[in-house]
């Protein structure tokens, strides 16, 4: 079954909620050099995808992505050290799940019906 | 910061989406022994707990719950070894995440800003 996803959300109380959206931005940021060529490839407006980044920035004690408009490159952004740091951690947890955790997701799919049985 | 907690949603394409809240109410059935008491300990309506059993009992080849309507003890219902099982394996993912994920959620959350500092 290929159709198998999982999202992982952690809350840190009302600081922050860090999942799948923001780690795939972060990503993005990092592969793109921009924010909002990376917002673009999620399907995010720019003004979206900067006020995720902004969240990130306020919620951390140091930036996970730092920018800078225009000049002469036409402005930009990068992934920080903090930034890289924090979304290792995140990758880190979902890849536990998926490794670690493979025998029990395959043991939840087996006793799922055959979708053809259903009507 | 006792006020981290994380969820953990997984879904297999468009047969289940299997997370916390399901996961909650197999577990309060377990002990309550009824669907509208569990789906009351959860703040959710019968009609809303009832219909998250009859989800999860036809995507999965087995039933997850049994219940009996009326009858001299006033009905019941109760997981059945199915119910049991993929409960289980829901708990021990998330149990990965919660232990073995600990050092990465507790180096995530040293880099918060301290709450404090924030105006």
């Amino acid at each position: 079954m290929d159709d198998f996803r999982f999202r992982l959300r952690l809350h840190f109380g009302d600081r922050l909620m860090l999942g799948p959206g923001k780690a795939d931005l972060l990503e993005l940021i990092d592969r793109e050099g921009s924010i909002s060529a990376a917002g673009r490839r999620m399907g995010m407006s720019y003004k979206r995808a900067w006020g995720l980044v902004e969240e990130m920035n306020a919620a951390f004690e140091d930036p996970v992505v730092e920018s800078s408009r225009g000049g002469t490159s036409g402005g930009g952004a990068r992934l920080t050290e903090a930034g890289r740091t924090i979304l290792d951690h995140y990758r880190h947890l979902t890849a536990l799940v998926e490794k670690s955790g493979a025998e029990d997701i395959a043991a939840i799919r087996r006793r799922l019906r055959d979708m053809s049985e259903k009507k």
